[in-house]
């Protein structure tokens, strides 16, 4: 078999069969086959796609590049949660010990990554003492114990993925849905749950821009998963504007155990209930999803959801004292409020902007030296379709730089007030399974 | 200037300025632009293609990422030819010295390249004594004094093509006309003369399988030297049976040979004629093309081209006994005559069947390494439109292999007979300038 022939027959649109995607993949991670052979490949896949039968394939053979989770030792259903990310979002820092004090069990492990924000681990980290590097056996004891633990990849997960992301990121072929949908769910697969919850959010402030595109990566994503027989399902929501209140790492668990007390703002707890009652229902923990939001609703109430947390950080090194009074955290230097020029009602925060202007205070990374400023930040004080008054405050910026007009004016900038009444979109557009 | 940049612009078909170009080819040249990003850049041109401008660009920056040929010290019009390649093309050995002898100057430096066949210069080199290798000075000179020299490569010419070639071809980024357009050009405007004739071929024997593809090629090639001021034609020509009869090195040098004593075969002589006639209006050494046949045709019959080429050949170390006795040449061990098994027209001789074949035999290389057997190759007794008998010898295979049954076969499939009479295609479609 030659390379060069498998990047023909895709660029004339051909299939390639199972073997000659094993051949590329498995030479690939071997150094047998060339940088510059696979990024054309990877350039005439952008142009001419895969179909169902290729991807489902191709994910299975990266999966099976290197080591595959054994999760076997864990009792009971073994969950998963995968966000492709979005500005704001702590969803696992809530869903995490909600389905876990429903009995189920997630063994989560999470990757870096760059972006607006820190990723989950960052999040995690910005709690002291907080470890996210356990050893294997310590890790499923954990699940098995408590029900919960979030640590970062260990061992040799995927490594065809982390070679072709490479690639990808410096060879503009990124944006290809096929390449996105075999990436994201070779590494889920190869965490080894009995099932997978996938959060896929649009919007200026995601990586897919439009509903539609958003909707046919979860597609295929659902498709890759039912090929390969694991549950897995897709929710698709709004990443025009932040998700909930706070962005920035410490900024962002305060809200979370805000919302673990049941007292988060609605839109992150709207998101928390209905990905949690999906999970649910792939454990077959509850049979509709009106008994499965009862179930979570009394988990927040009765305090088991927060328990939960408190059980899952200590065990990892937390230090329960921030937790029990989250005024105990650090804070930035500088806690700016962003003011209302104009009365009227918001039409946009667009969380783009906001995301950009937050990493630029330090709560994200641009290259992967960066450092993050746990304390650093951003907390909206408003959201869509709410009415201000010139004089309000829009939001506060949480920085530790002196110099911060250029943040300012770019997160004031992420505000459109309008006189016109805005009616609220929805968070949540579908749910694919 | 980021890589990264260029290529995603080219994805999403953008035009690439001037400015962006030269920091891919000269960054390509000095190695600081990786293989891996150019080959993502190349194959999301063949997707997109390139606009006039674009291509007039690339041409003009590969010329100049290396040495340009300075023909300024040879007096009157340079001219020169290249051929996209064919088989049985040896028109280069006849037209070089025949507008040579009408006043013209051809200072030629040709690549080897692969192929069904060997290139020019291996048919040179199949005259013993032949050098294809002379100085600079000594090139200038031997154009200056006899008008005429062919040569292979020198220098540093164009080592952006050379770079870029070898990436296209294990990239399967080979086939994209802005690419294959201005690989030609650069080389051909680098090697320094006034005047480029073109002949690009179509047809199963050759690069571009279509008249379709062939022309937007010319078009393409002219257009670019009209933007670069050069005068550019092309001629666009049949190759779906093989040019001539004979294929094969020394079995090419010797039709050539009887060409130029005006007793070569019909078609050949046709394209050479053609050919001529545009160099010498090119060069204004005549005013019409009746004008410039009658010319050429006179230097036919009266040996003043024979002449020409015996200079050609003497002034590079060639043995005239040859030239003079073209019985003294090498012949192959075995002669095999390829016999009709039926009656009827010859409808075809596929050209890309009987270059395989030729290639088999040893006249051509499949790798760098493999070594050419001068001798080998095959003549043709017949070619399109032909009426055969059964028993009729359809053609001659020559080759040093005592195992040649596959070839055989080869070349008889290649012949397409059949009881309906056959009328001749064109062998010379259009003429582009």
């Amino acid at each position: 078999m030659l390379m060069q022939d498998l990047i023909r027959k895709k660029k004339e649109g051909k299939e390639l069969t199972r073997d000659e995607l094993s051949y590329f993949i498995n030479g690939y991670v071997k150094d047998e086959i060339k940088d510059y052979q696979v990024s054309s490949l990877l350039m005439a896949i952008c142009f001419q796609g895969m179909n169902k039968e290729e991807i489902a394939n191709l994910t299975d053979l990266m999966m099976h590049s290197g080591d595959v989770v054994d999760l076997s030792s864990i009792e009971g259903v073994k969950v998963d949660k995968h966000s492709t990310g979005g500005v704001g979002d702590k969803t696992s820092l809530v869903l995490g010990p909600l389905v876990s004090s429903c009995g189920v069990k997630l063994a989560k492990m999470s990757g870096r990554g760059l972006g607006f924000t820190g990723g989950t681990l960052d999040k995690l980290e910005s709690i002291p003492g907080m470890s996210i590097n356990l050893s294997k056996d310590v890790f499923l004891k954990q699940v098995n114990d408590i029900g919960i633990a979030i640590i970062g990849q260990t061992g040799n997960l995927v490594p065809a993925d982390k070679k072709l992301y490479a690639l990808r990121d410096v060879t503009e072929t990124v944006d290809s849905i096929p390449l996105i949908a075999s990436s994201i769910m070779s590494k889920k697969l190869a965490s080894g749950s009995d099932t997978i919850l996938l959060d896929v959010k649009f919007g200026s402030g995601a990586f897919m821009k439009t509903l539609k595109d958003a909707k046919e990566l979860a597609t295929t994503m659902v498709e890759i998963g039912k090929t390969l027989n694991k549950d897995t399902r897709a929710i698709l929501t709004d990443m025009n504007q932040p998700l909930g209140l706070a962005i920035g790492n410490i900024l962002e668990v305060k809200e979370a155990i805000a919302t673990l007390k049941n007292q988060g703002p609605e839109d992150f707890k709207e998101l928390c209930l209905e990905a949690s009652s999906i999970i649910l229902l792939q454990a077959k923990v509850a049979k509709t999803k009106a008994e499965a939001k009862k179930l979570l609703e009394e988990k927040l109430n009765n305090g088991e959801a927060f328990k939960k947390f408190k059980e899952f950080i200590k065990s990892q090194g937390g230090d329960l004292k921030y937790i029990d009074d989250v005024s105990k955290f650090e804070t930035a230097k500088n806690i700016v409020p962003i003011i209302a020029k104009e009365e009227g009602y918001i039409h946009q925060i667009k969380a783009i902007e906001i995301g950009n202007a937050a990493m630029k205070l330090g709560a994200g990374r641009k290259t992967k030296e960066d450092k993050i400023d746990f304390t650093a930040g951003i907390v909206l004080v408003h959201k869509v379709s709410d009415y201000v008054k010139k004089g309000d405050v829009l939001a506060y910026m949480h920085t530790n730089h002196d110099s911060y007009e250029e943040e300012k004016e770019e997160i004031y900038a992420a505000f459109e007030i309008k006189k016109e009444k805005k009616i609220k979109d929805p968070l949540i557009y579908e749910i694919i399974s």
